[in-house]
């Protein structure tokens, strides 16, 4: 059994911290978030930290740092108002794992890789083509972390696609029939086949166990 | 393909809503956040919002509705300053899910299920026995989100154990050598196989593509 404390981590050299770290919270979500600039450039990049807030008003969360390559994405949403969240399947994680790449603003990844610009509903953001969940958002408020200048983002969700077959009678949306990926670490990604849903919990009668 | 905008979900049946919007985010961390009162009884209980903030210093963070039963979790927070976090993994897929329950906060849920309380380090709030990732964590924040009226809990990491087997040799925990578990929607669980590590990416020359 591997320990570490907290003095053992602060120790740790930088890219064997951020692999343990970043590893240690459980499976994470891929996604990418898309955006385009005032100029038209359009921008899409990785994200692992999309989480969900609440389903009434549907609010979506995530993280970012402001010094790195996701300030093209913070600044586009801070001056539209809009971004999309699409998950990453099976098809594209190299492509979509390319979009962690550090691009100029100018640059967009649509062009660097093989991922196609989708735009619907009259939406300002580009849709990630083929992506078998996609949502378009709109930017509600944020939060300044204080602990580590992070910035929570977080949004409304004004439109949502979802394909027929994913989609089960109660709502449910079954990922693993769309072979949506989920992110360990920084760069491990895997392809979940859903093993079980369980029932709505009641207590047990407190002389059982 | 089904498409749903802000008002069509407004309009939906709550339970078909928070299936559909809970699944909505993709896959999910599935953890077990233990905790004592100040009264010494111990708490257990399933989160899916737990986070990666950042690795230096080693922060996570997971959301919380005051209104339910994670107010045990959240009180106990509070008082004592100090939680765990430990994986869900395969072998506890119907006890862990089970504290979702709603049990009054004189019952612990280590006493209703086969799981079992684990006390290291001299740390008051209990680790959940055999979970292949177990951390001691302490609060250090916390944001009220206006949007919703949920909690952001901020915490940092004092502790970390991990089994040898799990950990390679750059840091990365191999999460699918422990058989983690993630959670698809309210109810659905799969136990991923990592499929690939990606390779840290740089720009292309923008006359490739």
């Amino acid at each position: 059994m591997a320990e570490f404390s907290a003095k053992d981590i602060d120790a740790l050299h930088h890219l064997y911290r951020i692999n343990l770290i970043n590893s240690c919270s459980g499976y994470k979500s891929a996604n990418l978030i898309g955006t385009k600039s005032t100029d038209g450039v359009s921008n899409v990049a990785v994200f692992s930290s999309v989480t969900h807030l609440g389903s009434n008003p549907a609010l979506l969360g995530f993280f970012l740092r402001p010094t790195t390559v996701m300030r093209n994405t913070y600044h586009n949403i801070k001056e539209t108002g809009t971004y999309t969240i699409n998950h990453i399947h099976e098809g594209i994680l190299d492509d979509a794992h390319h979009t962690s790449a550090k691009y100029d603003g100018s640059i967009s990844e649509f062009d660097m890789t093989q991922l196609e610009e989708d735009y619907k509903a009259n939406f300002l953001a580009p849709f990630v083509k083929g992506c078998p969940v996609q949502m378009a958002m709109s930017y509600v408020e944020e939060y300044p972390i204080k602990a580590n200048n992070t910035i929570l983002v977080i949004g409304k969700i004004e439109q949502l696609y979802v394909p027929d077959a994913l989609l089960e009678k109660d709502g449910y949306i079954d990922l693993s029939q769309g072979k949506v990926a989920t992110i360990n670490g920084l760069d491990g990604y895997a392809i979940p086949e859903l093993k079980v849903r369980q029932d709505y919990q009641r207590p047990k009668d407190t002389n059982d166990k």
